[in-house]
């Protein structure tokens, strides 16, 4: 079976070593001091390693289970959602005006990577729920915050958000689903949504479901779509549970993976449903939402390259075969652990220079939603919407390859699920699916963020790149092994910016058509400049005279690592974009 | 639910346009008229889109089944293998003198890529039996082959081998499975093989077994390693069948895909064994099947990445979703069908050029497979034996990324079972495994092929692009667009052969840490071969006059796709080699 083993080393040094939170003018953050963040850090490490891990595989054995209407979630998972609510995990970062701890994202994000680590189909549930307190925060009249907020908040309910229709997914303006104005001030919400996580289970008194729908004889088109608030069980004045909602959950989806979460079908008929925010604006609103569910999805490629990278070293250092081919490493042993071999070590620097990568890349993109919700700075706001489309789509692509590869080095073992491998493989592949697929992501980059606000939050992201490598560059050492690498993907990015506009113009099939390539050339070069931050701190640790020095200097053997084997697919990237339009939209669609 | 259609028409411009089966001086060839190989292929097409494909799902919901020690296959398996039978198809290119057709292996290649295409689960049950069968073939005496062939080739008999034990998977000189000789010329076989594909199941009256196991005395490690043929049921003077043979399975293991193949956990107790070939030589011949089956999964990389395509580019054309950004292309409808979207089409095209192009390459492999067996040539062989882990290892890991690029399409609905796009996923995920995981593959290509007989083989395949370059360049376009990115990439490819003979010699683990990235290299331009290739043929046939000249335009045009975005994967694969050792093995095994 699988471990589960916290990497609290490793978020000390991103968030004290390379982020220097405890000296962030950022407000809040002059809380997070070392001991502050080990004690909390270590605390959730503990549940997440061992109570929600031991029920990763049995939530993937047993899955959930609709049942007269009830969804049955596996066996243990109740019983662990109440010791994470004991522990008041899910009102981390949340306002403390509804019970909230207050305590910036950056934190929840690192506690959050290890309860998706731990047991992501489990995790699913509070997941959720957090967008939905979000945009009830934003939007929500101060009615809606008393009386949905505080149980949200704890977790005693959960939340779900309901965009997608049989025939509308990516696309909402296609969506049917009614809310008819009622005399009370309510709609009447009737429809079908599909997909629905966390629709129904039997954790929680209450489930929020946050709907998009459209009320008649609004405009067409996303133009239409309001939002509202429809709770399984309608809540009275007194706080107290009333009637069902008519919510119903119709079925339960047969899922590759994640199967502790439950899918489902919910189906809503006369729901009674408060509407949230301004009529025919709901979509703004479920943006809201979205763009925190698309961080959360981005953490949950790390998250998962991350347990499974631990588990297949363990077994690479731990399974006996063949023969170091420069003689045994082993000679008492029938034959040496196989990660003697170059190739097996290949594939766990792979995996492990992507995953110590990623983790500072949603921590550093933890400081821009911190510094723009704690001090309004438009600079972060922007600086984070434009990297957020690269945090999912990136991180998400890479980090189901990386659960891929970890899966690789058991050999036949991987194959078979009791391993636990291909567990990891399954889940990890709906992050690149769900809250706008990787395509969307790309083309959100490359269609909309990269020229927004006049491609100023390109070029702030550009200049931070200049600076660092300016600032640093009297270092020979990091110069030769980190800046330099990092100025050449740097430059990759730059021309395929410069591509963009000057073809994406005249053609805009030209642009789109790199658009995946452009997204995964800026996700490199965001972890190249990672690595070589994270290359600088460590050699101060170093010359500072840190005690553990072999943490410090693997760290700069990782790195160096990852801008000399990964860094470089920026040159491959940029060598499609320019390649065009014309190799990729020659054909007819009747073609295929 | 999902659809497979015989690709006969691509089957016939590989064949008949491209290698030219019908001119070709193999022995056997003359027969390969187009008429011949249409009505064959046509013939085994209906059967794989009728009967085998509507099974694929049944097999994979079901799964194989334990009860009282006899594996049972999922409902309509045994039917559909009867028909199978009945057709003839597994005798194709066996022995006549057994009862086979003697068909070429190019032929019997391009029904295997349909059977696994329609049913991979299904078809594991013959074709491993087709590889038991040649080693028999190769290796049996007279008496062994009159006793086991004339079944086997009609598959009234399945077979399987017997490799792998829990501690003993790529290092088979671990291997503790004993074979204590009898009085009566017979060995007692005692032992537990795990993994084994068609190790029970209810669709033949016997099994015939090959096992890889120790004469106790014998030399150490795979030196004494011997060959025996332990039967299910033992096999009569008469030829039916006795009593059965101690050999069980205790165990099917619950694996990520194929579902409709039982993988057994077998336990021999004093079976009664036939040695097969020499005693201590069971290596080599277990070879004969191995070098077999590792071109038969680097098919089934391609086949599944086939039928994904298909279906992904079914749902691209019929899902309506948002407009194409130059104005709508279905305006009448409420969206345009997402394959007008530059990403959706790139998706496409990756898998498109990747299904085409390893088509092609396994049909070549198929003429050198002919070519060495039927005319005794030396070169073809070696050729072969070269390109073998090539065939595997690339193509099964390029077959399940572009089953992956097929899922995402789907969106929300590739994640549900429902669809079948996981399926292919799933089941596409274990040719890059087993028959030797990848990184075994890039070993063994690197570490022995590469440099066998004084590096000739290579330097021929160099001397074979060369020479296609050099004929061809006086075609203005053919140059532009296929000679010189074949040029570019074969050029990489020469540096990255250079780098291992000079650095490879000082320090092996500088060669071994490149091996994944060489056999990826190679891959490449093994398929740019292909497509420039096809793409004089495909010009030849338009200049020509042929009839259908949309079919030979979208050639040229998705080989101009391959020609652009995949080869010049080539420079990043060079690249990460000649970053060298350093990188990838500067780290202590306790730092992972």
């Amino acid at each position: 079976m699988t471990t589960y083993t916290p990497p609290l080393k490793d978020f000390h040094f991103i968030l004290h070593d390379v982020l220097k939170v405890q000296d962030s003018d950022i407000p809040g953050y002059d809380e997070l001091e070392p001991d502050f963040t080990s004690a909390v850090l270590e605390e959730s490490g503990k549940l997440c390693r061992d109570v929600l891990h031991p029920l990763n595989h049995i939530g993937d054995v047993e899955g959930c289970r609709l049942e007269n209407g009830v969804v049955r979630t596996p066996t243990g998972f109740k019983e662990a959602f109440d010791q994470l609510r004991e522990g008041g995990w899910p009102t981390l970062d949340c306002d403390p005006e509804y019970g909230g701890q207050g305590m910036p994202y950056i934190l929840s994000a690192a506690v959050g990577e290890m309860q998706v680590s731990a047991n992501m189909g489990l995790n699913m549930y509070a997941g959720l729920t957090h967008g939905a307190y979000s945009t009830i925060h934003a939007y929500g009249t101060e009615e809606q915050k008393n009386t949905f907020l505080p149980k949200m908040v704890t977790a005693e309910w959960t939340a779900t958000m309901n965009l997608t229709e049989p025939h509308s997914g990516t696309d909402l303006g296609l969506l049917r689903t009614k809310a008819v104005p009622q005399d009370d001030g309510t709609y009447a919400i009737t429809g079908t949504k599909i997909f629905i996580s966390s629709g129904d289970h039997d954790m929680a008194e209450n489930i929020i479901h946050l709907v998009l729908a459209k009320i008649p004889g609004g405009p067409d088109g996303v133009k239409g779509i309001s939002l509202f608030i429809v709770p399984k069980f309608i809540v009275n004045e007194d706080g107290s549970l009333g009637n069902h909602n008519n919510v119903v959950c119709s079925k339960l989806e047969e899922k590759m993976g994640i199967h502790g979460s439950s899918t489902c079908v919910m189906n809503y008929d006369g729901s009674t449903g408060y509407l949230l925010g301004e009529e025919h604006k709901g979509l703004r609103a479920m943006f809201t939402m979205m763009n925190e569910a698309r961080i959360s999805v981005g953490l949950q490629g790390v998250a998962m390259a991350a347990v499974a990278y631990e588990n297949a070293a363990a077994y690479a250092k731990e399974r006996l075969q063949g023969r170091d081919v420069t003689g045994p490493k082993n000679p008492e042993g029938p034959a040496d652990p196989i990660i003697v071999h170059p190739d097996v070590r290949r594939a766990l620097m792979d995996q492990k220079s992507f995953v110590e990568g990623g983790r500072a890349f949603i921590l550093y993109g933890g400081t821009l939603i911190d510094r723009a919700a704690r001090a309004h700075d438009a600079d972060a706001e922007g600086l984070i919407s434009l990297l957020t489309p690269v945090i999912k789509g990136f991180l998400t692509d890479k980090g189901f390859d990386s659960t891929v590869k970890a899966q690789q080095l058991y050999g036949g073992h991987g194959y078979i699920e009791e391993t636990g491998a291909s567990q990891f493989v399954r889940d990890a592949r709906i992050p690149m699916i769900y809250e706008g697929a990787n395509g969307v992501q790309a083309l959100d980059l490359v269609g909309r963020k990269l020229a927004a606000d006049g491609g100023k939050h390109v070029m702030a992201f550009f200049d931070i790149v200049k600076s660092f490598i300016k600032e640093n560059e009297g270092n020979a050492e990091l110069k030769r092994d980190f800046l330099d690498p990092l100025k050449a993907g740097s430059k990759d990015l730059q021309a395929a910016a410069m591509y963009f506009m000057q073809e994406g113009m005249k053609n805009p099939h030209a642009a789109l058509a790199g658009s995946s390539d452009f997204m995964h050339l800026f996700g490199h070069v965001c972890l190249g400049l990672m690595w070589a931050q994270m290359a600088k701190a460590s050699m101060e640790a170093l010359e500072n005279g840190a005690s553990d020095t072999a943490f410090y200097e693997n760290k700069l053997a990782t790195g160096r690592y990852y801008m000399a084997r990964q860094l470089p697919e920026t040159a491959l990237c940029l060598a499609r974009i320019q390649s065009g339009a014309e190799p990729v939209m020659s054909l007819a669609a009747e073609a295929f």
